[in-house]
């Protein structure tokens, strides 16, 4: 298959349902979530336009939703039942199938940089707590303080689920991408469920659950109830469907339909395929993102 | 679909390549491993033949496997380059999707006994590191000894892979049963590949990679090189093979076909599919097995 010249690039702030504090929740905008993910976009945007990698931008996308602290990923992460934050990521090329992930990490500033140097710099696919963080401690990634991750916002979220308040199961950020050559790549990034376990690995860092990518099918990033998602593969399987004719809305539309189908699960993902058309779904309330238009104006959307 | 009254049980002690000191790369047998699955093929026939549930089935192989210091899982793991076992389990129930694991574990005697735990006496599906034997103490389930973990024969391959001996990727136990009623379950354990870092996960406590149960699809556990698998889901990409039509033995061949060529992966599988059928493929030089045949004898394979 030619190469289509047009780039694709769709990033995602998480499927969730709103709470009582959410600014949505009261008929307004959230314009924080919106204006996060038309950043990311624009930033992962430029990489693909200059005729940069997919594996590239969908990481810079991802870098710049975890440094963004409205969003459950990286700076901003949900709390565990300890008080804590704990990162789950992963990445994956579709040109090479190789991939990266790392699971349960409470140290470091951007969980997906770390993934992908897992994918390049060592011969595993997924490394876990402390085993992540000698990882990076020995490529020169500095230790970043967990007490930095935590924002004012999350730790009141904690203290309110501590006194009874249902803790959200939802919210991760992801990006896809088809860059100029052809090549598909998914990247994937989350603090996990609010009020998770300590040591609780969700679908974000599980390659075929939460991140997918295959030049010959398509490159998928999930977000929702992440056990749900890890219970049907369901990157693996939207990336099957795509591979099998759907088109890439047809895909995630499907599987956010077998999500709640099947296991009674909350959740959307993002899809670009080979050709680069893309598909989102989700069966939340809201799911933020952003993509590139036609005319390569940025489009946002809850 | 009525359930056929026979039930079905297949067990493998891993997939792998001799190393100078196996007794079959002399010509001999490799009795100790044939013996090993025979027994834990009995353990597990014995819970079916009284109409018992393939999920208890598969955990019961699993955990004679882990006991049996032969195999790489449980007593007689490999080391990791730190020198100690980290070990990785998961189970799954085909009937209802449930599923749980466990990964870089420590200080547990059987890993697939708290893989089945997340499973049913948490809201997550895998816990990892330290976070997951904090829930081991939690349950009651006791701290147990690294070094007896630690074989003698490990011990010495490890200080043989420290002088330059080339490292073993491969080597898992699993199993996978139909039960009387019709319902499959699926479960897998490993110490991982030889001399990996510290916090390394590989396919094993993965679902979808390493192990994976869906009574409309089929039963799955996998061995071999773990990144290679996850990179190709290859639990749930040979259960869609059976749930479009295969047989699980060609489920199981097309499955390790796809793996030596799209990942130059090595590696096996065994499957038993809706109605019984078992299946099993490997394209490493070893894959020790038992199942039951027709007759209700135990037949061993390597």
């Amino acid at each position: 298959m030619l190469a289509d010249p047009t780039p694709t690039l769709i990033v995602h702030g998480g499927a969730g349902n709103l709470g009582p504090d959410d600014p949505a929740s009261s008929g307004g905008a959230d314009a924080p979530r919106l204006e996060g993910v038309r950043r990311a976009c624009e930033i992962g945007w430029a990489i693909l336009r200059g005729g940069g990698a997919a594996l590239d931008a969908v990481e810079a996308a991802v870098r710049a939703l975890e440094d963004d602290p409205t969003f459950n990923a990286g700076t901003g992460s949900t709390l565990t039942a300890a008080g804590d934050v704990e990162m789950d990521a992963s990445i994956m090329d579709g040109e090479t199938l190789r991939c990266g992930g790392v699971a349960a990490v409470k140290d470091v500033r951007n969980p997906i940089v770390l993934a992908r140097a897992v994918m390049e710099r060592t011969e595993h696919v997924l490394l876990a707590g402390p085993g992540a963080s000698a990882f990076a401690r020995e490529i020169g990634i500095p230790a970043y303080d967990n007490a930095l991750l935590v924002t004012p916002r999350q730790r009141a979220r904690w203290e309110a689920a501590r006194n009874g308040a249902s803790a959200s199961r939802t919210g991760t950020v992801g990006a896809v991408a088809r860059d100029l050559r052809g090549h598909l790549a998914a990247a994937t990034s989350t603090g996990g469920m609010s009020m998770k376990r300590p040591g609780r690995v969700g679908d974000t860092p599980i390659i075929g659950a939460g991140t997918y990518a295959d030049d010959a099918l398509a490159a998928i990033s999930c977000t929702g109830h992440g056990e749900r998602i890890v219970q049907l593969t369901l990157a693996r399987h939207a990336a099957d469907l795509v591979g099998r004719g759907r088109s890439p809305m047809e895909a995630a539309r499907e599987a956010v339909t077998l999500l709640a189908a099947r296991v009674a699960g909350e959740g959307g993902l993002i899809v670009v395929g080979p050709s680069g058309e893309p598909g989102f779904a989700n069966n939340t309330q809201v799911m933020s993102r952003a993509w590139v238009g036609a005319d390569g104006a940025i489009v946002v959307g809850m």
